[in-house]
């Protein structure tokens, strides 16, 4: 069965590799896209400015660009993805869920609300059903779900593979590429020949959206795990692909060879955009991997890659990769889809 | 008073550094350059490849190179920096000194050894006495002096000034510019839209060296300090400057405000080339400095800088900056020599 | 019909690239991989340090390297292709030749030779026919074929289109990416932030190539075209995708439309690996492109892309640019494999 | 004696050169900054975000900065340096023309007017003598000065040198630095692993403005130079030097060797900006040079700098490098400032 999907925001960074993860999509066919106000009627190949290196998808080309507005959105949508500016989504996104939408959202607003599931398939698919919380409580016939920021989601799979271990505190320093801000979120002028170690509220997301991934929802509340995490995030030259490094506290004392099989063996979801393995592991042998430009797209951009695990005196410590915009962003909102299909939501 | 001062290695990337630091020193006059057999006998000109962007000094221009070998030096030489591969340098390092000359070597051999100082003159300078113990177990007229690694260096200088506080553990990831790696250390294919999450060795000479340094002379042996340290090493495209997130780990609890303080008050050396202040700390009106190519040239190269101060739950997070191959290497040596001097070792 | 195929210097950035582009070809087997001695005996997996963004192969994974030693050749292998160093390909070559294999080489030594054809497919196909003058001279019961060097295949296509305005003269300025340098050609500390305004010998292939490539055969000799051409070739920080500007002077007086439309309907070559459209062509819309980021995989890496057309006092301007390993290297050797499959030479 | 200045647009990237060239100014003394009407009001340090590598001059931190409005400029300032964006230069610059200012502008509006001089102090320093006409024509007590483009300015230097061989034709293609377009002119994504063969009106710029400042000025009117010039413009990841590649031809057929020597005994001008030589050139044995990482600095970054000259079907043809924002803006505009208090404009 085929759903007719909507993507808010189509225009942007994100709104692009959604049109591209959704070409030839097996569940998904794009009914309707939205921009904001000066956008609106125009074919989507003149509303955006396209920055892939594929083309636009042919079906895509000549849809008329709508307002981002719940009135403009055709009845027949089942699903709405979302990456509009978090400012924007605060104030739409409750309208449309109350207007029946189910929308699954990459926006930054609301991730950590008690009553909204912020999900990874693979790792949390249970949480979705703090939708009965969520509609319970704010009388909505849709539903609103999110994915984590893309540093987070980096790193949270490798987490939740050694939680077999006991996770304690994880300490994590990230090197992000520059497509993590937006098409014009770094200037050439401060990124090259330079890194630049802040980006704002990158740090506090990561310490937050961490536990509540890796917490329990025992059918009511959901509760944070107790694992600390500590976070420093940093910008680098790089176009795609955020690269981690973790030193994760654990209450057992696994060998390099155990993290490496818990990792390795960390079982994928049976979803259209899942990677046949969740994470992929390098060895000892190849201690310079991963890195961003040669292990971004493995599993087309869904895959985490991990490496370099050894043993220190602050705990097991490794490095851990995933491409920011697809596995980290648009791709996320999509598998969140495809788990909400696949669950029955919409 | 002038010493007569000899630079092994004189055509590398750091031997390059060593003699523009040295133009125009007050103390130190080049009476010597050195480089393998093929530059021997040449100008200095033609046999080094000169790749920084000031020109290279005047009177060192038509210097004849002499082999790297004991009998090539002479004798009214004081002191020799070393810049020679560490394998070259393992070998031909305690001739010189067995034959009386004063070595200040930038070299990785050796620095762990038990009667070898390895010195940061503003943080360690007692440690210089251990030449009386290796002069004793040697046999040496000379003394063979070593200063840390480049991104070691960088760190321990911060974690010197928060020890009031009683350091308990430090987890360390680095952001290192190829400059380090020496000329053709890093292609271009494996940097560009990149980053590489090893660095041979670097790891471990932090959490080594790191505990070294701060460790307790007490004028027969030299203990470690007690902090468990523990380094993730990553090369990132900058020229110039190692950028680190440190997260300390302190007995005591001090707030940013006491962190910064403790930072910036931390004495300087009263030697030619150590920098007014340090350390200079970026307050929290500008958490995105420091960044390397902004930073790495304060206090001519010499100044360590940090910034990002703030609590987490694995202690205290924040973010210091060096020039590696200033601070970091030719000028940790000439530093080292200075030190020497003025205390009568030469 | 399936050929049995080799490799000539397999382990090597173009070699990867050849096993790459060979994956699933629907005329070519590899039979053979030779890398230097020291590879020999190995298994590709080994021997190849892979830098390739996709994984080797999986039946090539296990293939055993032999040494490029025409003794090592099994006979039933008709085609060898060949990205050996000039200087050891100017050595092994001619005894393989000699020895009856067809050799479609990307290597820079005899491009110019009388009796060798320096071929594009699409462009010159019939300069194939200058086999039959180089077998007579040299006794041979093979061949040697050569594809031009990196930048001139991305500036040649369009002069061939616009020779029918009566090309008599290129300017062109190239700004070339790292990867035609080899993996360790050019190191960061060159290339970061910088540009380097010589490729040693480049200017001279550019000038010399493209007048022999768009040059006569008249089934006995080989004239060069009349057009003179006049090279300047940059280095700059790409990974891959030679970006070139080129003026050219033309006989006619053809207005922009005019010379994108030769352009656009210049005729592909009905071979495997030849793109549907050999040159396309940006409008007036988009002057900034092409980008070597963007386009360099159009066509799977073999299309010539071109933009930026405006008349100017020195004649037509525009912008070309080609993926210098792909169309610039190993595709093109691969291209001319195909053309002289479907040719009957092998 | 010492005049006092003031700088138009003081905040903006190009402004914060001005204060960091008049930093110790011999001549100069400032005495007022502008900028929009939101930083007006402000001490200095806190309306601007300082960007360069050296921290702010200590005069300049406390001054208040004034809005961009004529009424604001205070009577006893004799020079004013723009660097206003060119829609409110062309606004603004008149207006303080007529109320007696003599401006020194960087901004692109009315450079090829008739009556404005458009000068290199070394190479022209007789049109400025176009104010007598400027001003019977205006009726305006001040006058209005510009500098050319910062691309222009790199290449004009070494036409003018060759000359006197009798210039035809030019056909340049540049390798531009991001910060030419302004600190936030372009973005990471547009440039990293990229290059982008187009900046608006630059080409224009290059192929007027050249013409201009080598034209002749009889006293009444300014003719053109009858050279012919087209140019070929790029962005590349640089951050700061232009680098061009130029094709001269030349009615007389110099050899090298007689190119270069044109270029080095050019003279340069005595004024306190102008470098000692006004052209460096790199002989056959460094064909690599200039770079623009490696030589922009030269001269404190005001020469220009030379190299790979030879001999081609198009021409003579060579390299040459500025830094664009020092030698190619703030410091063109200061040296046309010296110039007008030499020549007693002021």
């Amino acid at each position: 069965m085929t759903h007719r999907v909507g993507i808010l925001g189509a225009t942007g960074a994100v709104g692009q590799r959604f049109i591209q993860l959704l070409d030839g999509h097996p569940q998904f066919e794009i009914a309707c896209l939205t921009a904001s106000d000066a956008s609106a009627g125009k074919p989507y190949r003149e509303a955006a400015k396209w920055r892939l290196d594929s083309a636009i998808p042919k079906p895509v080309r000549d849809i008329t660009v709508r307002a981002t507005d719940p009135a403009e959105i055709p009845d027949d949508v089942d699903l709405l993805f979302s990456s509009l500016p978090s400012g924007v989504a605060a104030e739409i996104e409750p309208d449309l869920c109350a207007a029946g939408y189910v929308v699954s959202s990459n926006s930054s607003n609301d991730r950590m609300a008690d009553d909204v599931p912020l999900t990874i398939p693979e790792i949390n698919p249970g949480h979705l059903d703090l939708i009965e919380v969520q509609r319970d409580e704010r009388g909505w016939d849709g539903a609103l779900v999110k994915n984590p920021n893309c540093s987070t989601i980096t790193m949270v799979p490798t987490l939740a593979a050694l939680d077999e271990f006991g996770l304690e505190r994880a300490q994590v320093s990230t090197l992000q590429a520059v497509s993590g801000a937006g098409y014009s979120g770094v200037t050439s002028m401060e990124i090259i020949d330079n890194a630049i170690p802040h980006i704002g509220g990158e740090e506090e997301k990561m310490e937050t959206e961490s536990r509540k991934l890796l917490g329990d929802f025992d059918g009511a509340e959901l509760s944070l795990h107790s694992a600390e995490v500590a976070a420093s995030c940093n910008r680098i030259p790089t176009i795609d692909g955020h690269l981690e490094n973790v030193f994760a506290e654990l209450a057992d004392d696994p060998e390099p060879a155990d993290v490496r099989a818990a990792m390795e063996s960390y079982p994928s979801a049976d979803l259209p955009s899942s990677p046949d393995q969740l994470i992929h592991v390098f060895g000892d042998d190849q201690p310079e991997r991963p890195q961003p430009r040669m292990d971004r797209m493995r599993g087309d951009g869904m895959q985490v890659v991990a490496g370099g695990v050894r043993t220190t005196p602050a705990g097991v410590k490794y490095n851990c990769l995933a491409h920011n915009t697809i596995r980290g962003a648009a791709g996320a909102s999509l598998l969140n889809g495809e788990l909400l299909a696949n669950e029955g939501w919409i």
